[in-house]
């Protein structure tokens, strides 16, 4: 199966990004799928428009994913913008696209409430997130619930696309809906999430870690009395890490009473830290390391690049670009 | 001087086109400057979805520039879709335009009204002809009074990417108004367009332009009574052809009366033929060598990828896109 997942550059990798794709993405890898994943620059211009921030933001997340357990012999892993071509084919969907459609798409409403400016990049995003999925003649794209949409909308373009040129030139992708995606609840109980500032950063030091954890949010129940675990912050956290014995455990603690919060934040905490202590350790080894990084990603450009090319042959025939090359 | 045009492909060639554009063209290359001219085949995408007939009004566009004169020695002379980086810059661009900009494009509003579906392709029309421009560094861009809002955009979409970036990345161009461009009137009186079917085409013999001519329409005044040439089609055509004094002796005959309808289609006629004799001539022999034709597209098009990939460097540097190639 042809799995693609773009992954978005936006600041330091957190453990909501790790419970919302990452961890996915390195299952799907060792389960032996075709994995193609790219870090989304393109896309990030819309947000993004500082040269040195995105260099930034690039090179760490492809440091951190090979620190986490990419493995360059099993998925293809590049840079959005080393396969242009893409941007020749959301042209080309673009042409198959009604603005109507766009019109639909919540995240464009949603990112300019955010205060995002409403350039003509954020309004195109989905269908350059089709063009994407598209040209590596995806089949599966994981998602989670949320991100349905996006799937169900390039289905709309290529199926659109394949109409109008009478043929079955594209691929239309399945979404993979990934039944174990979490929302993440942040240090302040809403949404993880770098735009609000209430993240628990994957590439801390473990005193980092247990500083952020201990600055959790909760309410101010004293340490002897019972607490409800399901309206608390660092319980739903816990959950993400522990087993479902030890789970029950801790839950039975916080309704006894005699059990505070900061026991429940120091566990969070040490949990944390032995989940990441592996890539930690490998992350300021790669991080030296910069061209080994961006050797795998030209290897992995390459060869997205072939499927590109091969598809994007098949889309000029059909359309009828003349090629002199 | 670079100048840079695009030619758009939409059927035959029609004396509008001719004196709209073609014949700007040919001039600003026989006056030395350094032209860039392209077959807008991407755009075309937005209302031509029939891969036959885009690669049959692309060649005829290029079958019959050639015919007219235009000289590959010259003029650099192309495929838009031999340059893709053009949409790599488009994206780009997109992420510095603001939707309301788009919105403020009278062009895109008019072609939903004509019946052109409202796809994304046509909203983001402006941005691609900003990348076109921008991406060959042109200073001039020769357009009619009506087209001056294209440049104008282009300007401020490359001001405002200046401006973001901090550098002088982008050339801004500059509009050629060019003086001479007239409205050519069609057979009823509407602008000459091929979406009225009242052109009168380049590439007919001489017997159908003399039936098409002899098609224009006048007003009943009889043979022997007074015209008014200012109210007439014909004259107004035939403005495009004569010189001033033959002007002025045929005003007189339309004043003076005895001068009908059919003597000034008839002379219309024949300033067609005289006109186009040599590139109708020259247009079957091309037509019988679409390789020749196509290995001018092929020299244009990679004399143009180099101009397009030093600007994409400068380009992609500046935003912070790493390249791995």
């Amino acid at each position: 199966m042809r799995v693609l997942s773009g992954i978005q550059p936006s600041g330091r990798l957190h453990i909501g990004n790790y419970f919302g794709a990452t961890r996915q993405h390195l299952r799907l890898q060792d389960e032996g799928h075709s994995c193609f994943y790219f870090i989304a620059n393109y896309h990030a211009l819309t947000s993004i428009q500082d040269r040195a921030e995105l260099e930034d933001v690039c090179m760490h997340v492809a440091t951190a994913y090979l620190a986490m357990g990419l493995d360059p012999d099993k998925s293809v892993f590049f840079m959005q913008s080393d396969v242009p071509q893409v941007t020749e084919l959301c042209w080309i969907l673009n042409c198959q696209c009604p603005v109507s459609l766009m019109a639909k798409a919540t995240s464009y409403k949603d990112k300019v409430a955010r205060g995002l400016p409403a350039n003509m990049g954020l309004l195109d995003y989905p269908v350059l997130q089709a063009a994407d999925i598209i040209i590596y003649d995806a089949e599966s794209v994981p998602v989670g619930a949320d991100q349905k949409q996006h799937v169900e909308m390039t289905r709309d373009i290529a199926g659109k696309f394949n109409r109008t040129y009478g043929q079955d030139v594209l691929v239309l992708p399945e979404p993979y809906i990934v039944p174990e995606v979490a929302v993440v609840p942040g240090i302040d109980g809403q949404k993880m999430s770098k735009s609000y500032g209430n993240t628990i950063e994957i590439f801390a030091t473990d005193k980092q870690t247990t500083k952020r954890c201990a600055a959790i949010v909760t309410d101010s129940t004293p340490l002897e009395d019972p607490k409800d675990p399901d309206t608390c912050n660092v319980f739903a956290l816990l959950k993400l890490f522990v087993e479902p014995a030890e789970l029950d455990e801790i839950a039975a603690s916080y309704r006894a009473g005699g059990y505070g919060y900061g026991h429940a934040k120091g566990r969070l905490a040490e949990l944390v830290n032995e989940q990441f202590a592996d890539a930690r350790e490998k992350y300021p080894k790669l991080e030296k390391q910069p061209d080994y990084v961006r050797d795998v990603l030209r290897e992995g450009g390459r060869k997205a690049r072939e499927v590109a090319d091969a598809t994007m042959a098949r889309v000029r025939d059909a359309c009828g670009l003349l090629t002199h090359r």
